[in-house]
């Protein structure tokens, strides 16, 4: 058995006076607000508010970061209880999943689901211990008497969690009822959507023509032409600002923008309406597109997020049988300097405008994106992202962009995740990092004990706030 | 109101045993003169030796590196005085405009910039306090004063920045003239040009035949062929030498060598000349000059330096209002292994010739730059460049490139600045950088204080002045 | 005259703390087996059990690591008796070499060379100083004399060492004499062969006939057709397995992967057969035979070692005048997302195979190996390879991989040396960083002093036994 131990210098360096001023600037900004701009949480969970059904169906089904590594060391997924596509059995019994996952979890020493479970069973859910092979069970009924006591229901946690602003993401067509019911509720939190179009800009996709249909249906028009398509998508983030919306999201395996002649993208469109559309099609589709939504962003001055340089679905046996989100995603090379030339062009000097660009390809931090952030107005850099939001993942991030891009082109953090109770967790780890990256920096005489306090603000808060219109 | 602090361990690690390693390896060489090989100060400058009219003169129009960054948060070029290329009306008030840079000064917290500019305001103006809103008007009186008195005339500042030799950066058909001012003036300093060819080898360029009929002009020559323009070049870099020039400098957007057949570079050379070279043939034309100019190198020892790698003027509409060098160059991924393939195997075995390589692409040091100058006898590195001539950019390169290539392969440090005052900034800033990285190495017992010593004492000091043959 | 100080806490933090964690970690663990799993020791030394000759013949002229950086500071290859390919006369006086080498040790300092020769000439022959011009002379009488004595014998070190089990790599025609030798001389150490058919696969060089011509008569069969190449190469691999193989090794310069059609691959091997395959025809082969060694991988149950990226023999004049392996292979970058794809889904959910993969390519570290390996079962990462198997190299990895894919898809250390006398040293040197790198982990409470002692014991020892079935 082990104990948690949440030492409250962790994550700081061992030197004592980075220690001291770490523990001083982390200790003036955790109490903070969260805000979380960008994410995956299912707004279902906070529109009901019914208790989260047990340890496993909270932590470990939906968590692909969590399960991948199991799957990477023999466990198949099906004893782990992931469902099939197909509806083939799973294991069904969960106690039987805990205590494998149990017996499996000094795989994550060292690791950031290992840090944010800790913090999740000591901070949340007030458990002494890391689960084993021997605690399983205890743990398990522990953990199921809480699940289901009035201070573990999801709003009770978003209180908790003192989350000033919580953004999820959601597809295009979608109709948002979860966002309209918490609003109609009258709970005074702060639940908004964000605008992800991309199962409509993937016109090679099986799904495509299913989800334009519903574009029709949700909007009320036949689309027949581009000019038609892009009427709706007009039309919808009209709707998503009206239940609170300030960004969109757009996700790409490359960040390759160009603008297409109106001739062009019309006959490129009329052929993905023939279901005739090719890999070289889609992706002069999507880098049109990309432009277009800038365009919309402009108008109606929602901020653009872009998530590009993924490679999703990279095991075909995993899809087939689970779907998609399965911890089979793997980061590509990414090019940015010239992808963005024509984005930039067109839009980089809007002052008034915000892109804030993603990447899961770390050469790119101080090669372009902190050159590009640096010098164009409306550029900002999201925070590491995916595999990167990690101890030395922020810590690389920082270094390699803040000389460049000053800390003022940045967008703070984005806890970016699918599993509700990690969110406190995230974002403590995250100002802990700040505090100390800030702190090496007061130590070796490169800022004042004074701007560092006011950087870890922004950081903290301030600059998300902002770059969000929040 | 910040006072400025140069505490004497700023920048050294925090630890007690590396920071008095540390110490002690800056103190023994911190007095070392200054050699600068590489660099873009105006020599008008020192032939003139007139005072600098004011703080805005001199440290805001110039300094890209500074400007850009106020850029970035939407502050407008115009109203920082940058002067557009059809004199279109720029801010003129230049107290205004020191005012508008004193308030956005925390920008620069962390960053190179901010580091530089706090030494220049203290050591070489003697300031005691940062730029704000407050003050702003008060330290552009202060400053406005000295540079009007005879300590601040750029000849005496140079003395007392104790520059053994300084390096600028010269078009192929520049003339020289002030140059050969200043070496007829008497005065004892040693400023010497390098001879930078691009304008001349970027065939597509609509200011390309402005640039050759310079050419023939200045050698009295006519150039109907490709050997003519070579004999030219050859005169040129003859002309360059006895005026002290030691080195050439190549700006190159990709490194690729190679050496095209007589036909086929006559070829391209005459199609050059009708105004007909495409974006394809100046590549080929650019891989094989650089063939030409390393066996020109190998005929009259300049040392020759490669710069790739660098998409320039990536904003059109800051280029077109404002030309080049306004912050808007933004690298791009650069590859060597294969490109310099043609070039290291016809001259890279020359024990006599130095080639010295730069890069912006930060992933090529330690997969191939450091194993081709851990190998080749005529290859050495040139230093962090550019953006990466910062805290962490000097640590990132000296922790890739070490280990496999050795100190013994690097050149020591470029200051590589327009902005004269920040030489000595710049200087200060690596030799206090290389004296806490040999000083982890000590208190790691990786190297021995002695060797620390040796080792310091080259990369400050020797390295460059044996490699550029100064 | 500079004495060798081993100290006690060499490489590890200076920070008290994490010293005195490393330390203990250290100390636990120093004196587990050698497992090597993988390197080029030639195992005719280990056969023969004579005395190696003299200190040049043992230290400098087998070691490309080191001649190469001599080479790079302008020191023929000549000069250091190394033999050319066409006879022509190299230096032959030994004493002259090895003081040629003392003057320049030098440039070793700081390098992972110098490092393991300090320990080698500490540790394995007990000399107090590091060679230079004046004790050159001393030193070698020194060290010839310790050679030629009886514990000094190849078997006596090894024994020494604490070597569990040493891999060489062989060819896949080598028959394997001087294995069989160690084998029947009934010394108990084990020596085993690793399985490299790079020879058969590279179908456009000039040797591929003798090569094919070899496998043919060591197999005892004609071959014709793809099937009857495939049946001869199981067939060997049979062989390997016999004398204790348990893994291959392949050495591509691109880790891509595709299966061809049984026609398409058939005519491949015919136009090589008629020496007619070009270099795209070989990028095709060795792409389709990864998947052939794969599917014999998963018969026979040999680990399957993947080595891409290197471009070798770099310099044509140092290849034609001394042969492969000269210090002139260099990195190139490297994509295993894309190139890895056909290769992972039809192998990669195996849960009984093990691929390992390596790469030069550090920035894959965390973009697509971490990922890839914290995904795929049959995935792990080898250690880091050649250049950077150094302080910070090693260190680089560790932060870049761990996070995502934990400790446990990793394969622990490969020494991979042809310098027998350095395989303490390396991994000595190995065991330092890693107890230094889990005590950061510890001093920061990320993980605790009991999973720090876990994983140490992991990456010294279990991880290599278990993931090369050793």
């Amino acid at each position: 058995m082990a104990k948690i131990e949440l030492h409250p210098d962790r994550f700081f360096d061992p030197d004592s006076q980075v220690r001291k001023i770490a523990r001083e600037l982390y200790e003036e900004h955790k109490n903070l607000p969260i805000i979380s701009p960008h994410g995956h949480v299912d707004p279902k969970i906070l529109a009901e508010n019914t208790p989260f059904p047990d340890p496993v169906e909270l932590l470990v089904i939906p968590d692909h970061y969590l399960f991948r590594l199991l799957y990477s060391q023999g466990i198949p997924l099906e004893s782990l209880g992931i469902p099939t596509m197909d509806g083939t059995e799973v294991e069904k019994d969960h106690r039987k999943i805990w205590h494998l996952v149990a017996e499996h979890f000094y795989l994550f020493a060292g690791t950031p689901t290992g840090i944010w479970l800790d913090y999740e069973f000591k901070e949340v859910f007030g458990l002494d211990e890391r689960p084993d092979g021997q605690n399983a069970q205890r743990l398990y009924d522990e953990l199921s008497e809480k699940l289901s006591s009035p201070e573990f229901l999801p709003r009770a946690l978003f209180e908790r969690f003192n989350i000033e602003v919580l953004s999820t993401t959601d597809g295009a067509t979608d109709a948002l009822l979860w966002h309209k019911k918490i609003k109609e509720s009258g709970w005074p939190s702060r639940v908004i959507p964000s605008f992800r179009p991309d199962a409509l800009t993937r016109i090679t996709r099986p799904e495509w023509m299913r989800h334009l249909h519903d574009l029709q249906k949700v909007t009320n028009r036949s689309i027949h032409s581009f000019k038609d398509f892009l009427d709706a998508l007009r039309e919808r983030r009209q709707y998503f600002k009206q239940l609170g919306a300030t960004s969109t999201d757009h996700g790409v395996q490359s960040p390759f923008t160009q603008r297409l002649s109106p001739d062009k993208i019309e006959q490129l469109f009329q052929k993905a309406l023939k279901g005739q559309a090719d890999a070289r099609d889609q992706a002069a589709f999507e880098s049109h597109m990309l432009m277009e939504m800038a365009a919309m962003s402009l108008e109606d001055g929602l901020v653009m997020q872009i998530h590009p340089g993924s490679f999703r679905d990279h095991n075909q046996l995993i899809y087939k049988r689970f779907g998609s989100d399965k911890g089979a995603d793997i980061p590509l090379q990414t090019e940015f300097t010239r992808n963005l030339h024509a984005l930039l062009n067109e839009f980089g000097n809007e002052p008034d405008m915000t892109i804030i660009i993603f990447t899961l390809d770390e050469t790119t931090y101080s090669r372009e994106l902190a050159p590009l952030a640096g010098h164009y107005p409306a550029l900002r850099l999201g925070p590491p992202w995916w595999f990167h939001d990690s101890l030395q993942g922020m810590l690389r991030f920082k270094k390699q962009v803040i000389e460049t891009a000053s800390i003022y082109n940045l967008v703070g953090f984005n806890d970016d995740t699918r599993a509700f109770p990690s969110i406190p967790a995230r974002h403590d780890l995250s100002r802990r990092m700040d505090a100390n990256f800030l702190a090496r920096q007061v130590a070796r005489h490169v800022i004042s004990m004074d701007e560092a306090s006011h950087m870890m603000r922004a950081l903290t808060y301030e600059l998300a706030k902002k770059a969000y219109k929040l």
